[in-house]
């Protein structure tokens, strides 16, 4: 059934949800799902509302148009728009290939809803895992002393592309921060420990030396603090003295995945929030 | 801070949470938390908004009748309430303490707000236990031929002491089907094992027989059909194949005390709805 | 590091564990995993140990022929064979890919060591998945007036294919109970419920309407007694109010996908022992 | 049925397991459970073996005479003992009673076998849950300048009391670093986040502040470095945008309690060896 997606997040104030569910009541608009959220300390409202197209009186432009006096006076950050609209995904990739084969799947299944204009790669690894699905593939070299060069390229791509999010699905390079600047909010990282525990390199045989009973990954988005980004999704498995660093690093495989597809899968779904460096979540 | 809480159930239509939300607004109340499910299946919408007490323009009494005309209108299940009083819960035992104990240290510290009129026991096992916290102990044997009678003293009791609940914290007795009907919704059970698998007695040796990799407990609304009522918490852990049946014991007591807690902790707060036999619950 | 396998499972007396891993070092035998469970409730012991190969002081035909003796004194069921050799897995699979292209990125990524002979399906559905990875497809549909034909030309493949085992990847149909006992301990199945909740047909749609805050998957494997046979590995996450029955299946692949390729894991390193419909398995 | 427990680790080498089994076999022992794990990347050995005292031709003195030229030659660290000894835990709390709360059920109960001596704290405020379980409460404040000389005094009362073993049950006095040396492997502590993650002071305010979506505890021994010590057992909970940083603490009670439970659990049964700062826990 086709659905319009309502989000807002502005200062909290009394009579906040009234004035919003109403503006969805006075357009004929039945809820077929909504998340609220106050953060109290810090004063912030957030909503998401699924409205049920058919019962819309009037188009999506109309929509947006009715809309925005109120969302100025709330100083509000919305958006309105047809659910069914398949967000634009980017992916980035080195030589692991579980996270990406993992999206695939999703993607190709309908079980995820996206578009995927092409993956990037600093290597030529997984091209056939992603030609095969006919899509396009970019093989960018990242090189010391060219890294900034190889990055304005794959800006490029990424703008040329119309790429609504950027996903580092395992990509083993650094994003300089001047890019994770410009597209906040629109970079998603899979990190292979559970942060803050491990942030940066060779997470699992961090773990496996410190000698931890459980390892995880974390999805979150890039800022220009590396690993420091709100944090989207968490997964965590338990690890005992037998395993070696790699079965730490086959086990936390699947912590990756899955951590990955469901912080996606929220991102899709405009269900995350950032305020702050903390994320509100509506999950399903 | 003093908080009142809204609780609403009733058939769906469109402009409901509009509504009720402008019902709060109207008179002042800033919500600090709203939750708020439509199930589309059921067509069956609830809600339940905790209201700044300080902020409504009326008393508790008065709030009530304005909210009667609309309560009626939207033929809905509703009910008023200040956060800070604490329900009434008779607890039910029978040898095992370690679910009593866990509640008894929630309740005493403050973690669980409840207040306790007494507990009623078929054992004398664990009077100690209880009077050392300076509460009442009934001790109610119940054999096969006077069933019938022992229960009719306890639901005397349960109702001088004006119990909000009775909470069945591994008491070894099947409550007869006609308690289960007049106190519908009042009686909380919690079942070692992870329900609908091994319903009945003896779920751990059942467990252990099976050879389940996982065990469980289920927090649950006590209804006529044994193990079957609505169920509010379930909680697990692992076990593996050297684990003997008196090793399910002992893991199982954590996931029962879990999962009884967590459930005890929503009802109290007005967080769970019954509707046929699913529960929604808004968790905290 | 080239490695030797053996397994033994006995009757208990004294003196086993001493007796066998003095068999490995008489063999110069350096042990790099040991594992034994004794079922003291049914005097029964099992171990599995990981040699050294290069420092055997024989060859494998050597070492079993040396092994015979002890073997027979012992009554045990026993083997001998390089930790190398990939066992030959036939997968089964319906309409539903989300396990079968798990296994096959496992199987690819070199994660899981298997040989996949062929893969058999009912239908024409996922025949693409399979062949793009150079593999062999075989479509037999099942009516219901020729399914034993049809599953004795299955089995016809089953024996040619020189399958160790054969795996039901959501394959939809129930093997014929004379089929089970012929590969008894070779046919593994995933079943999409934590069993023994929900046996048989819409495991999903009886959870939602069960109302459980749990749900799970079972790898398990195939007897006569549909969904009845001994469990290897589960796998659960947790549902709530707001999930729909679709929502149950979409979470639900997720487990099934983990539970399944673990099982697998443990049944192609000879880690599960089965004993009675119990299993002992010693996880890596 | 009575048992004796032996221990032993020591550098790897051909044969280890055989010996050692083969002793317990010449003494008559039957193994009721075995433990053993190689870590091949340190090349060091270690097994826990539970033997059926009844079985055994010696006494416990004539064993343990035995077994010295074997220990000798292994360079082994071992010990052998009775598993119905109880270990002798001194509890140090200061305001926080969840976690003594637990363990003190979990003695009394008799899950944990264990002597509690006496309670230490640096406040009064937890006396009387101590003093009516019977047992002996010293109140030892910690004062900024005269923190040695209380040190000095707890330290006389750990050895007066003949202290296997102390448990920091939410103490919240950082144990000066040569104690800690003193008692290595002896003092346990319970920290209220999933380390290494948050080491120090308010993890959960820091937890909150990072928007972590799991939080967790971990039971370690208690070394120089602070939070630093080898890993026994951890335990986590999902966490969402809705919790505040009291509900953190909340959720936080039941992991901290379940991680020190279990860990001081594989403590007392001699199932915890530390090597380097990583531990093998043999789990029941």
């Amino acid at each position: 059934m086709p659905t319009t997606l309502l989000r807002v997040s502005c200062p909290d104030r009394v009579g906040l949800l009234a004035l919003i569910s109403k503006f969805a009541a006075d357009h004929g608009g039945n809820l077929r799902e909504v998340h609220q959220f106050t953060d109290l300390e810090e004063n912030w409202f957030c909503a998401r509302m699924e409205i049920d197209t058919q019962t819309l009186t009037c188009g999506l432009e109309a929509l947006r148009s009715a809309f925005q006096p109120l969302g100025r006076e709330l100083t509000a950050e919305w958006s309105i728009r047809p659910a069914e609209l398949k967000p634009r995904v980017v992916l980035m990739v080195s030589k692991l290939g579980h996270c990406l084969a993992d999206l695939l799947w999703r993607w190709r299944s309908g079980e995820l809803a996206f578009e995927i204009p092409c993956v990037i790669s600093n290597h030529e690894t997984l091209r056939e895992l992603v030609e095969r699905e006919g899509l396009k593939f970019h093989h960018i070299p990242v090189e010391q002393d060219s890294k900034a060069a190889a990055f304005d390229r794959m800006e490029q791509i990424w703008t040329e592309d119309a790429a609504d999010l950027v996903v580092l699905a395992r990509y083993m390079q650094v994003v300089p921060s001047e890019f994770c600047s410009r597209w906040s909010g629109k970079i998603m990282n899979i990190h292979h420990s559970f942060l803050p525990s491990f942030v940066g390199a060779n997470p699992y045989r961090r773990a496996y030396q410190r000698g931890v009973k459980l390892i995880g990954a974390t999805c979150h988005y890039a800022t220009a603090d590396l690993d420091e980004g709100p944090i989207i999704e968490q997964e965590v498995t338990r690890v005992e003295h037998f395993h070696t660093e790699n079965d730490l690093l086959r086990l936390g495989r699947d912590c990756e995945r899955l951590a990955l597809a469901r912080g996606l899968r929220y991102h899709l779904a405009d269900r995350v929030f950032v305020h702050g460096n903390r994320t509100t979540v509506f999950r399903d």
